[in-house]
């Protein structure tokens, strides 16, 4: 389906490639914008922009900052003996919703994953190393997700930091609070037998 | 939820405004942005600005173009005494794909809806008016939603076009071709009944 304007299609091109955006919703992005005001375009463009530009990743964590250090690491009031393993930047706002966390933390930026071609030198797993060296870290927790990839990586870290003597801990599995036993899946359920706790 | 960056809650914000796109896909798409190069993220940013900058309304029949009147309406081998009036850009694109339509459209761009404050005159009403009193108009197609306020619609404009003496008709109720009789809703089938015709 063309529209045989350029510009539009263009647009909309742009729109499509976003993840879960097909080309209805791309569509119906590319006619707001161009519903937008002059300056509101002008405002989202420079978003995009601006965003690049400003955004990098934290010196420390590799967590995402406009700064040096990012205001985790800044933050004096934090625990640096432990740091939380996480995969990507939204993890780290998800740990922080529980406001149960008063660590550091660390962002992979991906996991290992060979089938993608991805190896343990394309996350930072280097930096990760390189801040237990010279911090004194006494715990690390491995927050991957609890997926094959998210399940390697950890084991992979944990192998190397086990020679450094840093206890790396890994998130407890077990049913999600609030679901229905009924409908957790069997590995998920096993795993909560497992790890069954006295009351 | 905030990222404490500016610049990312800003780009998040931009997304969350578009139609259909939530919290979360905003996110997704805020992070996807980020992870584009510097380049893709320009061509982005100059995509929207472009969008506004060239594209505007066709002076005949107010679709989208980038030039002054639309390829629709500079086609000659078009039948410009037949018009048929949509609300939309995309109606005209999804009436094309049909390739049953040799005649020229008519864009409102929207509907007279009393409840929004939407009157007659905020819509393309005039422009069509004009037209016809100009060109050779023999039929006026309306083509508006089969929703209320695009059934009002085109009822308020083939009452105006009625004195002129031109012929006007609407498209066909009835039951949409591949569907289940079973779940088309009362009104729809009692349309077709009410439309049928001899096979």
């Amino acid at each position: 389906m063309s529209y045989n304007i350029a510009a539009l299609s263009k647009l909309i091109e742009q729109f499509e490639r976003m993840p879960s955006i097909g080309r209805k919703s791309a569509q119906r992005m590319a006619f707001y914008v161009l519903n937008m005001s002059k300056d509101e375009a002008k405002v989202f463009a420079n978003a995009i922009i601006d965003a690049h530009e400003k955004i990098h990743q934290c010196k420390i964590c590799c967590n995402l900052t406009q700064d040096d250090v990012c205001t985790i690491c800044q933050n004096k009031a934090r625990d640096s003996s432990v740091i939380c393993v996480v995969e990507d930047p939204r993890d780290v706002m998800a740990i922080e919703r529980t406001h149960e966390f008063d660590g550091t933390y660390h962002v992979l930026h991906g996991v290992i994953s060979p089938l993608n071609g991805v190896g343990p030198d394309k996350i930072a797993i280097k930096q990760l190393l390189a801040r237990i060296n010279t911090d004194e870290v006494k715990e690390v927790i491995m927050a991957t997700n609890p997926t094959v990839e998210g399940e390697a990586t950890a084991m992979y870290i944990s192998k190397l930091l086990k020679p450094m003597g840093i206890v790396t801990t890994r998130l407890a599995y077990g049913v999600p609070v609030g679901a229905d036993l009924e409908y957790a899946d069997e590995v998920t359920l096993s795993r909560a037998m497992e790890g069954r706790r006295v009351i």
